[in-house]
């Protein structure tokens, strides 16, 4: 038993050691309401819990979609190195918005729709005001996605991370009903038409790289590309979160099924994820110049990066990829459109070897 | 269009910007195995998915549960300070099973079995056979645990994490129908017996204090405690998962709920936990000296820590709580003893004002 020892003068404390756990409270209190602003009918949020409880469906008759067979649908996903670009300009809150897409926007790819959502924060110190930033950007993103932040984490790790550095990590769970599971490679056919809708700019990919071709641009000379806009807002400009748009396409053609395979774009770009949901017998074919390249790519390019390489690494200008059935290319097209999305075509499925080619 | 700028000699990559992505691929293929040993039949697996995706109950008539409301149970959790403990030794691989720990013991105290777990990885490079080690002991974690590692998210951001750290975050989500669902505030009454079931040692909390003070001792001298085992060896045994004892108590009990609260003793220790399971008119009278203190809290408190710092921050040698009805606490400990547990009837319910208390 501890008691038996008679210990030295006890003057180690957890805070003394650099955790403070009433800044934690103070948090904790600050985010309450992100949170809560998230919830539907569908939580059932218990006080104190260890884990945050929620229902598939809706016990609202009117609301209720009786998943024949519901298949659960999950990622996890970071911001990257553009949390550096957030932390430097001391503007951490969009990068909310970031972590929450990065992960819905996958999930999307399968038909499913976003359930619940939770995020890691950890840092150098919990700073209450920063964290409720953040976590404010992580409850605009989840009301976008039309998700619940059911809960998360906040590590305080004063040895792990320099002073105002923080990292996120976010976890996202869908639901699809199994018939409506949408797998790219089982459906996809010679003849259908590749749809790009547009990104936002960067997203949240290839910020390692974007970062030190940026840095060439000394801050006092003007820009070799003109972007509109300062070049932070531009560069810190949040991931589009494309859940809606889809929600609609898949809920007005429920019976008919048009579309094929969704291809999130991020690491890796066109070529490194399109691929990805197509048959191994097929080939992706892109046009060249069938959509605007946006000027910060330019910019990035323009710094010194190969073109070849560009593609490899960002977006280019096309954040969620939608392959549909020929006949209903252009309804799509239309009621993406109506939903608030840039879209253009960009291509189309061949026979192939399960690669990306231009054309 | 980007083909309309001639830019500087094109210098710039993303590997010389730091991020190798051939090191990802041949990581991706060394953890492949570890994963697919966590997968069960409700794992619908599909090649370069940008999401896992599992259903919810067994199709197989056997294993079939037929849930009535299926409530979706979740949390997030880290490994925090301990993670330094084991990069310092170059012992990264038990880290995962403590990820796993800290997961799935919060979600089991719903009553929920977990379902599948993932990862978050970030680190200043890449190391492939570090992240395989690391996501071994996670997967080791999940077989303990039966849930699968259904994917995961591998990080490298080498201006946000110093040369040979990395950080670690977990996600859990498991199920349990709507009935079943164990509330403790709703449950727990007077006369329910609470049985602390024994922990590993520190598990996953307190380290920032727990490495600061063990300090104090230098490496030659002998420790003012007998260990009987390497210090090293003692601070980083894996987190205990609980989740085989006590699904087979809540299955054996199935009809007659004899379990009324569960309790995980995380950061905040036994006072911290135990009353957030509890109604608010009832306290929990724990008994000093109803278990043994494990020497490593011992000597930590030697090191110059105020006892109820030690109380407040350790679990001090009670990793798990379950209140019970009194007329089954017996049997109840008999069936986790069997299970393997170290079982210690701690204390009761009282009435009270949610409060921890000792008597």
């Amino acid at each position: 038993m501890a008691r038996k020892r008679t210990p030295p003068p006890a003057d180690l404390t957890y805070k003394s050691a650099g955790v403070d756990i009433t800044a934690n409270d103070r948090m904790v209190e600050k985010i309450r309401h992100a949170l809560r602003r998230t919830y539907d009918p569908r939580v059932l949020s218990r006080h104190g819990a260890f884990a945050g409880l929620m229902r598939i469906d809706y016990s609202e008759a009117l609301l209720r979609r009786n998943f024949r067979e519901p298949i659960l649908v999950s990622g996890a996903d970071g911001v990257g190195s553009k949390l550096l670009v957030g932390m430097e300009h001391g503007r951490v809150r969009d990068l909310g918005i970031d972590l929450v897409a990065m992960n819905v926007n996958d999930v999307l790819t399968t038909g499913a729709e976003p359930l619940f959502f939770l995020d890691y924060v950890a840092c150098h110190r919990l700073d209450p005001d920063e964290i409720a930033e953040i976590v404010t950007g992580i409850s605009e993103g989840c009301t976008r996605a039309r998700c619940a932040l059911l809960g998360g984490e906040t590590a305080e790790l004063p040895d792990l991370y320099r002073k105002g550095h923080f990292d996120l990590a976010g976890f996202c769970v869908g639901v699809v009903d199994r018939p409506r599971i949408i797998d790219g490679p089982k459906l996809v056919e010679p003849g259908d038409v590749v749809l790009g809708l547009a990104s936002s700019g960067l997203h949240s990919n290839g910020y390692a790289l974007a970062r030190k071709a940026l840095a060439r641009f000394p801050k006092s000379a003007r820009l070799p590309v003109e972007l509109g806009e300062p070049l932070v807002d531009a560069v810190l400009r949040p991931t589009r979160i494309y859940v809606k748009s889809i929600l609609a396409v898949l809920q007005k053609y429920r019976r008919k099924r048009v579309i094929r395979a969704m291809a999130h774009i991020t690491g890796g770009g066109l070529e490194g994820n399109i691929p990805r949901v197509i048959p191994r017998d097929c080939d992706v074919a892109l046009k060249r110049g069938s959509w605007p390249i946006p000027p910060i790519f330019q910019l990035v390019q323009s710094a010194g990066v190969d073109e070849a390489e560009m593609y490899r690494v960002f977006n280019m200008g096309i954040g969620y990829v939608v392959i549909v059935r020929p006949l209903f290319a252009n309804s799509v097209m239309h009621l993406l459109t109506k939903q608030g999305e840039k879209v253009y075509r960009i291509g189309v499925i061949r026979r192939g070897g399960g690669r990306l080619v231009w054309r």
